[in-house]
């Protein structure tokens, strides 16, 4: 144990928050310190004394609403920590607050605080860009749905991977597009958006064949990161991504087999959505290695993507987590900066939802990370190869050769070392689920930031290999993920990623709704 | 000695003002802790990384240039402090900024940081209020001056006890007003101002014959106090004060015997500057009590009270202090929430100028505050009915009942116990001249701040008494003293005084310069 009392901590700030949303001033009057030394700033101006404080809130009438996205805690002494609070308002501008907490004998108590907001965000770039579509994109949607419905209006950027009514599957690569016919009809998941009312504004880029996270194609070019300029919007979902970063869609449908969502969601600000594995239909969309395949969302708006995933999940029990479970092996995963923000975003989650954030008791250790992550590449080339292998074998030099050496990885492999890899993947699952059945556990959705995009192939390699660490648990666990674009590096986002049980996507999806500004 | 090391956090903290003002980068970066975990907050957005916030710094281009006006100090251990400071910015908005330091091997350094700004302040009242002059204060000037000069077109509140060419002075009594002649000139230090381009906007009520601190005049009603609403405005001063603060007028030009500027200055948040006795011509310019009256000014705007008070000095030699010199005893003279405001205003001073904060050796006592507040009294009594009493016998009924006792005291006085308590007031002096020696000496102006409108004569009494034991140090020692509004309480404004050696006023004003923004 830690000498931090950390959990009375987070006790005690989401005691203040809900004391906050209630306007409940006897509890914040309890909360904050008493005596003439207690301080709260706001607005350029102090007010100290507890019982100053307390007449300006019973003046004020209520806090505007907000919605914690980083809680940053730095601990002075074991009785003394500050938190700095950024947050999201109903009008989109942003807030800080920080607060000096000190322990006594009642507890934790504010014993400073400085709040400030800023005005709203600038509104989205809408940077057309070529690199994003494959096709449509234009003024007009590619397909229209129902035209009533939940997801009325609702511009969806559908990844080139699924079957869209009249319009090839491309695949991210031109010469599959060259081969691929006309579909009748679109892939059901993507028919069932439609009938709820949402439109195709266009089909989306994608890595080749999907076969990558970082949302280069030699082909189509690079769709521009809004998010975070100068660097790569991640993939294999990119073009997606794009769009929904830049507002030129406000959903995107694509796949998940390593981190295909949850990456772009890390690297472009978008909350990201994997599904438990086999629970969307995944028919109509090519697949890669279908032990991993998922077909999942991503959207700038947390609750429209809780709309949109509760149109295409069957009905489940919805449970509350006991606890949000914190593996410190897997922070360690990340970079130090990356680490920090997800731990921040974790602490904000914490102190929203008032669940106890809880350390792993048996951790899982960076060997081990290595071994499952080992264990998957190999299972996903044996089954990469055996979906791709034979257009890879008759079309040299369709892919680029980077891709092509990850697919022909898994040409030559002996079905024995494919077997062995399945059983590691296995216990790696097992592990997993034991593990979730106390509580929903957070992680980094990206070992890094974006890298530039102008970095060398070995770098490229690199970001994957260390962030596919991270990404694959839920792959090979086949749990359902949620990336929460709420950790910055710099100004650049890095996502906070959720594992909840098989089959728990509605629970994980209430969890996001209990955070979520209402739908815009 | 203290454990904390309070003198190493404001030299700390005053690094860091010199810092930002000269956008030095390097000094900067060395103030901010090292590492991945020093965090900086500002416009709803956290920079976490001390790289990171110094490359932020670079591309800012230096921090808009600021005062500081009050700094909190609350300490979380021994190596850590917060410091919450509020700051006036040169657009006349506000900021706050609260820091996190932390002591290590190599000095304080910043571990979090938190920078706000606020909008401009509303402007100006200019509510009019027939209570405040006497004479004049409509939209015509009473009396213009040269026209041009150092102070063209500054608009003066003339308290009524100061000549006024074609005017009589009426002394905050109508039966004085009644059997005063009219002025043929105006008083010296009047004219000086004139001479420098002001005018006289009005002239300004007083308290009766200037013998009361409150601001209350039976006669003519009370000064609204629009820095302080439903509060008092101080006096004798008061319509000056109330004049300057509700922006009818740019500066007062008032008396202070017993704090008769300070005390209005500390009530309606104004800068107040009592002289050096003897220094500025008080001729022309009603007496109270000879020993102790001085001619002085009020204003909003500190660049102005210096210009204006340099006006009216002999020429002196401008020294800096050694130190700003702090006395417990003094602070507990007021309430606390007044002392906290004080002594945050005397941090904000220290960081701001960089000269140490060093406590009183040989402190004062409250045992001599009384002893030397009844000494003054006696002194004041005995010479104001000198000065009055022929007025006051001749005239019964003319003055309130409270003010009339006040003058009566002084009238049946044997001459031992004024001689005695004379040697007090020289005592008081002594002692006060050598602590001055070591530096300027910070104060509370006013025990606490403006009492209600609404207070009973008891309740006006006691906050006189209270006060009187601050304001009346400089009094007997005729040294200069200059009122800074920079303390808070609640919503009230409240006083910082500071007191420097005889025939230091333009050290004094040389201080305050380096603290206050351009001339407005």
């Amino acid at each position: 144990m830690s000498e931090f009392d950390e959990a009375g901590l987070i006790a005690a700030a989401a005691a203040y928050e809900k004391a906050l949303r209630d306007d409940d001033l006897a509890a914040l009057d309890l909360l904050f310190a008493p005596g003439a030394r207690t301080l709260r700033a706001e607005g350029g101006v102090a007010v100290v004394g507890h019982d100053e404080i307390s007449r300006f809130r019973a003046r004020r009438g209520g806090a505007p609403t907000r919605w914690l996205r980083r809680v940053h805690v730095r601990w002075a002494s074991p009785t003394d920590a500050l938190t700095v609070s950024e947050t999201e308002r109903l009008d989109r501008g942003r807030g800080l607050q920080t607060q000096l907490w000190r322990r006594g004998d009642d507890g934790w108590r504010v014993v400073a605080a400085h709040v400030s907001g800023a005005p709203l965000t600038p509104p989205l770039a809408q940077v057309d860009d070529a690199a994003v579509w494959r096709a449509g994109g234009g003024p007009e949607p590619l397909l229209t749905g129902a035209g009533t419905g939940p997801l009325a209006g609702v511009r969806l950027a559908v990844k080139d991977l699924v079957a869209v009514a009249g319009q090839a599957v491309g695949g991210g690569v031109p010469r599959w597009l060259e081969q691929a016919p006309r579909e009748n009809a679109s892939a059901p998941v993507l028919q069932t958006l439609l009938d709820a009312g949402a439109v195709v504004a266009g089909i989306a880029q994608t890595d080749e064949l999907a076969f990558s996270l970082m949302g280069v194609n030699e082909h189509y070019g690079t769709p521009r990161n809004t998010a975070a300029p100068g660097r790569v919007p991640g993939g294999s979902s990119s073009g997606s991504a794009a769009a929904v970063a830049a507002g030129l869609a406000d959903l995107g449908l694509g796949t998940d087999t390593a981190g295909s969502l949850r990456v772009p969601g890390s690297f472009s600000a978008l909350y990201a959505w994997r599904p438990t594995h086999g629970v969307v239909d995944a028919s109509g969309v090519l697949p890669l290695a279908p032990s991993f395949d998922t077909v999942g969302l991503l959207a700038r708006d947390a609750a429209l993507l809780a709309d949109a995933a509760g149109l295409l999940l069957p009905e489940e029990l919805v449970q509350r987590p006991e606890a949000l479970l914190r593996s410190r092996a897997l922070l360690d995963l990340a970079d130090e900066p990356t680490r920090l923000a997800v731990e921040a975003g974790l602490t904000a989650l914490a102190v929203q939802t008032g669940l106890p954030v809880r350390d792993l008791e048996d951790d899982f250790t960076a060997g081990q990370a290595a071994e499952w992550t080992d264990a998957f590449r190999t299972v996903q080339a044996a089954e990469a190869w055996a979906t791709d292998g034979a257009f890879v074998e008759a079309n040299p030099g369709a892919l680029s050769p980077s891709v092509e050496a990850r697919f022909r990885a898994g040409a030559d492999l002996d079905p024995g070392t494919v077997a062995r890899a399945r059983e590691t993947v296995d216990l790696t699952r097992r592990r997993l689920q034991t593990v979730l059945r106390q509580g929903f556990l957070a992680l980094p959705s990206t070992a890094t930031p974006a890298p530039r995009t102008d970095a060398t192939a070995a770098e490229f390699e690199a970001a994957r290999g260390r962030t596919l660490q991270l990404s694959t648990l839920a792959s090979q666990a086949g749990v359902p993920a949620l990336g929460l674009p709420w950790g910055r590096v710099g100004e650049l986002p890095v996502g906070l990623c959720l594992l909840a049980p098989r089959g728990a996507d509605r629970s994980l999806l209430a969890l996001l709704a209990e955070v979520a500004p209402p739908r815009r």
